[in-house]
């Protein structure tokens, strides 16, 4: 059972690969509980996936943050290339990006201890009272860590590995942050395929899940 | 010389190893031009440096393309979070980043071949007329290459990685807009050290340039 064995590594503070779909952006993240992050999942994540470094964060916990996305943000500011701002993705959805932080004790904000002092920070606000006041008084923007802000209604919104992963720790009984990171091929210039990605968790005893197995495990539960 | 050897790399579509100083960031981001940016330069640099992946333009280029700071953008909207914006960063220095885009033609926009891709036509920009009509209408935001302004007074302003390649590259001879990316050390979970650096350089051919002597010769020039 690999959504079984995936909620296993997750508890533990260890990676999960997850695959959104074939009919979407088709590709691989590394992931791993936001709370549970150190600066070598981080060092790993950039040597090992490669792709963009973000936190992906529960639509509830992102609104008592007073986050709103990036593209709204854009929307209502005074920037005069609106035509610019995304809709839609070409795979179908719209991004899902908010501001990008720095906790403040941060030097530089991008190497691993930064980034990870920066993820662990934000994960930390989950079981704290007054969680926006701490945020907004501990967090700079812009900063070298992106927010990911998961759909309101979660898998039934939006099927992007955002959700998925949020959804993935949310059923670990984690807090709903994760730490996400697309993985890339060397070799091809593209996404990372399945079967490369499924013998680099071999190797490395990382499980892959796919987004088809928590879908049908969503629906019935 | 270094200065000669790292012109002579940049103009050949190759990398350069560029150090800002022990007083402000300490740290040493590999640089290309971004004409000459190909996957493969996309593909070493998370490899090989691991940091955040962007893109530096200069400041009449930027502006050409009504390009603005993100901590401006922020402050002119209407985020609710306005005391997180970021005045100096810890190292003394105003953070440079404006937007972050995906050339319309890219997927994703991670992979090797989109963001190759989003920076090459970023860069094909510099040649044409109507630089902001072409910008406004092949680009989307939010995306997954950030963009850097170099301060108006270049190095007299601001001595960043950011004004350095920009610099390095006007003086190249070639359109003053680099891709660039902080080289991680994930020994010691921080930023690569000198030494480190120069041996990296020296096993790839690599020229490394001290920011101090792009001073000197600033001065000079």
């Amino acid at each position: 059972m690999s959504l079984e064995s995936a909620l296993e590594s997750l508890k533990h503070g260890e990676f999960v690969l997850l695959f959104d779909s074939a009919g979407r952006e088709n590709e691989i993240d590394m992931v791993v509980a936001a709370e549970f992050v150190t600066p070598e999942h981080i060092a790993r994540m950039r040597q090992n996936a490669g792709g963009l470094l973000c936190m992906a964060l529960e639509h509830n916990f992102a609104n008592d943050l007073n986050l709103t996305y990036m593209h709204d943000i854009l929307s209502n500011s005074t920037i005069s290339n609106k035509e610019m701002i995304m809709g839609l993705a070409p795979y179908g959805d719209h991004p899902t990006f908010s501001l990008y932080v720095n906790h403040y004790q941060t030097y530089t904000g991008i190497t691993d201890k930064d980034r990870a002092l920066t993820i662990k920070e934000m994960a930390n606000l989950f079981n704290i009272e007054n969680k926006q006041k701490k945020f907004s008084s501990s967090f700079k923007t812009p900063g070298h860590v992106p927010l990911l802000i998961a759909s309101k209604g979660l898998l039934s919104t939006r099927q992007g590995h955002t959700e998925m992963s949020v959804y993935l720790a949310q059923i670990a009984g984690l807090s709903p942050i994760t730490a996400i990171c697309e993985m890339m091929d060397a070799e091809t210039y593209s996404a990372l395929s399945v079967d490369k990605a499924e013998k680099f968790g071999k190797q490395h005893g990382i499980p892959l899940i796919d987004g088809k197995e928590l879908l049908e495990y969503a629906k019935v539960h």
